[in-house]
Parts: structure tokens; C-alpha cells; sequence
């Protein structure tokens, strides 16, 4: 990965933590940076795309320097609780084994096909994605192995061959990341994790119960409220809590 | 590549003759098909959409085990002329060097991507794709290492690994896989290639010129009628008649 180029480079940003903190990793490289983000029909979509909208904001990212891209066919293929309404968000269990229900499959590649083809059209040269390895919950597209596949792919498949995505995360844990957003002054409290709802975080599905983890592991206090929270007592109840 | 295997597949239907030969080679492998369609906003969208239909109804495809799925954000990014419609399709000139102007950028990523997430939803273990490497109009994402790249990426970023992409007509000229498509009874006449017409194929741009070359090199008559025949002298004109 080279450390300091003066290029052009396309940010996956999910609204969630780890996509903002890359989002910062990269401004901080000097690169000119776009920013997409892609939504496939997910209970939390709408939420989602709030968060992103504040998240280039913040960072100053032009209007014209995002893309939002649809994959709602997704949801016809189903196959995960995230896309599937009919499926039940599962409770976070951070010892579980097996690919959990919140998995989407091969999502990542979705999301990384539509950065290359933009990076093609407009002249960029890096991609760059929040994947975490170590703290994710065992998703087969979050892993090193995954992404050194990606890049021979684009080594072969693209027409000169120098797009290059760029994992910057994938090794920290998750309160390393939120050590790292903080230094990068990333703005944390405008990011959405929670699976399940869409007002206040739930605090127990999968995404929730790893950022809270890595809140306490950093001695950091996560600036978003959570329904189980004791702020959060005399909130409304969320619109979907299972 | 295993030759036999009681397993499914999903085939990539375009409505062109390639898919539509690979469709029939898929068939007789024996494989329960299904069929996946992608539209991206392309000048000839709708006309392909009913090749698709006309394809799977000949083979006796469910319409259950047929998926449509619009990855319309590809016009958005433009880059080609067969999405960005400010661009002219060119003339064919089947000796150019370099990439003709009707390459989607890294587009075969975003079928495979859809057809691995389908596949994964079902159960299903193979993907045919009709990619052509030889008699290709030089698109980097039609070469054989393009798919032992992205099977790479499948055996690392899947759940179990199993699944993989089948080219059977990579290595093939135009003529050749007509002659198989004949020979499987693939229904040649209802496919669609012209990349500018959506009523009568307008007979020059590269996919009318590499489809008309082929079945002069197969010895045989192509079905389908051109704009430059003398039996369409007396239709009316395309509506993108450049």
C-alpha cells in the first residue's frame, strides 16, 4: 500500500464507524476523495443514508463527488436477515461460531464492483473499505485473503490494471479503529451501526454489541445514545423491537 | 472444470447468442438452470429483456428459477457509449486496437457478482457465463485470466468455497460456438446482439459485424434479419438509427 500519493480515490461509506474512520484514513493520505455509498434494501437503509450525507459533510465532500448507488436486488435474492424482513435480526453473540444471519453473501463484491466501475469512469486509482478482519463477525468477504484476490482480479480485469483497494483496518480491532477515528478527528457521532433499528441503537445485535465492546476496550465513551441505555429510558420504543 | 455434475447452475443470459449457447451447454451438463438477467440501462435494454424471456421460455425455464436484476446505477457513472447516451456507438472496425467505446467498465463483476449471491441463496454450485476471449471486442473482463482470478476470489470469499465460474466458450471463435449452439439446438433465432437497434439489428456496430463475420466462417445463414439485408430494405427505420 503506498502511504502518500496525490491521487483520486473512491470511499465506501456505509454510514457506520468503520467506513468513517477509513473515510479519514484516506482524506488523511492527501487523496482527492469520492464517496459512495450503496444501499440493497436493508431494514436500516434509510438511517443509513442519513449517516453517509452527514458523514461527507462533515468532511466537506462535494455533492458531486458522491455516488449513491441502489442493489435492491438483493432483497429479491434474500438469504439474510438484513435484507430479508422475514427473517429475525439475531441477538449478538460474540463467541458464536458460523457465519451469523446478518450475513449477506458475497455483498462485499457488490459494493466493490460498483467503486471500480466509477474508479474506470472518472480516472481513480484507489479504492478504500472499512473491512475488519479480527472483530468482524466471521463474514468470509472481510478477510486479507479476500481482498488480495480482488486486487489480482484487478490486475487482470481492469483496462491498465492500477485500481488498487485498500484495506486499512483490516488487521485492528475495534477499539483500535475507534482510537484511530478519534485521532483522525473522524465524526464518529454521526455514524449508524445498529442492525435492528433505526431511532436509537438497540445496544444488542451483532454490530451494536461490537461497537459498545470497542468503546469500553478503547476507555472511550460511544457519543451515540442506546435504547439500553439509561439516557434512553423515556425514548419512544424503536419501530422494529424484536 | 467437472464435465457432469446432478447440481445447479446459474446461467447469465444476456439475450445474445453467447449466453444463449451457453445456456444450452449448461442444459446439457445435465444441470437444473436457472437463468439471471442483468439490464444496466443499456440503449437496448427492453429488447434484450425479451431475447431473456424468449430464451428461457424455449428451454422451459420457470419463471421462478429466472432472476432480473437492474444495476441501472452503471448509467449514472457512464464511461460507455452503451449507457451513457451523449456517446455514439462506433462502427464496427473488428482490427481496432485498444477497447472500443461500448466497454462498461469491469461490468462481468457485477453479473458474477449478483449470479455468486443468488447462488449462495440457493445452493446452486456452478455459473455459466458465455465470456468469449478470442473473437472478443478486446474487453479486459473477457479474458480466461479473468476467471481463474475471480474463482480465486470465490474460494476465498464464500462460505464453503464450492462455487465456481464455467467459461465454456472462452477459447472459442464466433463460428465455433454457433456451430455448438446449432448442434445443441440453442434457439439461435430468438437471441439479440446489435448494440444500437432495438428493431431491426443494425448489421455494423462490433456486436452485428462479429455475430454476421461468424456465421460466414460456420457456413450458415443467420436467422435473425440486419438493416443492411435486402429483406430489410422495406422496414421502417430503427429508433437510434446513427
Amino acid at each position: 500500500m503506498s502511504a502518500i500519493e496525490p491521487s483520486e480515490g473512491v470511499v465506501l461509506v456505509s454510514g457506520g464507524m468503520d467506513s468513517c474512520v477509513a473515510c479519514a484514513w484516506a482524506l488523511a493520505q492527501g487523496w482527492r476523495v469520492r464517496v459512495l455509498h450503496v444501499t440493497y434494501g436493508q431494514r436500516t437503509a434509510e438511517r443509513e443514508l442519513r449517516a453517509f450525507h452527514d458523514i461527507a459533510n462533515h468532511f466537506g465532500i462535494e455533492p458531486e463527488r458522491r455516488l449513491v448507488a441502489s442493489i435492491a436486488y438483493l432483497s429479491a435474492i434474500g438469504g439474510s436477515s438484513l435484507t430479508d424482513l422475514t427473517m429475525e435480526v439475531e441477538h449478538a453473540d460474540l463467541d458464536r461460531k458460523g457465519i451469523p444471519t446478518s450475513y449477506v453473501p458475497f455483498r462485499n463484491a457488490h459494493l466493490l464492483a460498483i467503486a471500480v466501475s466509477w474508479c474506470e469512469a472518472v480516472g481513480a486509482t484507489n479504492i478504500v473499505i472499512g473491512a475488519v478482519h479480527e472483530d468482524s463477525s466471521g463474514y468470509p468477504d472481510c478477510r486479507p485473503e479476500y481482498y488480495a484476490a480482488f486486487n489480482e482480479l484487478l490486475r487482470v480485469g481492469t483496462v491498465d490494471g492500477v485500481l488498487r483497494v485498500h484495506t486499512p483496518l483490516i488487521h485492528m480491532r475495534k477499539s483500535e479503529i475507534i482510537r484511530m477515528g478519534m485521532s483522525l478527528h473522524a465524526p464518529l457521532h454521526l455514524t449508524w451501526s445498529c442492525y435492528r433499528n433505526t431511532d436509537v441503537a438497540c445496544g444488542n445485535c451483532d454490530s451494536c454489541a461490537l461497537r459498545l465492546r470497542g468503546f469500553a476496550e478503547a476507555g472511550a465513551k460511544d457519543p451515540i445514545p442506546y435504547l439500553t441505555d439509561s439516557r434512553a429510558a423515556d425514548r419512544p420504543r424503536s419501530h422494529n423491537p424484536q
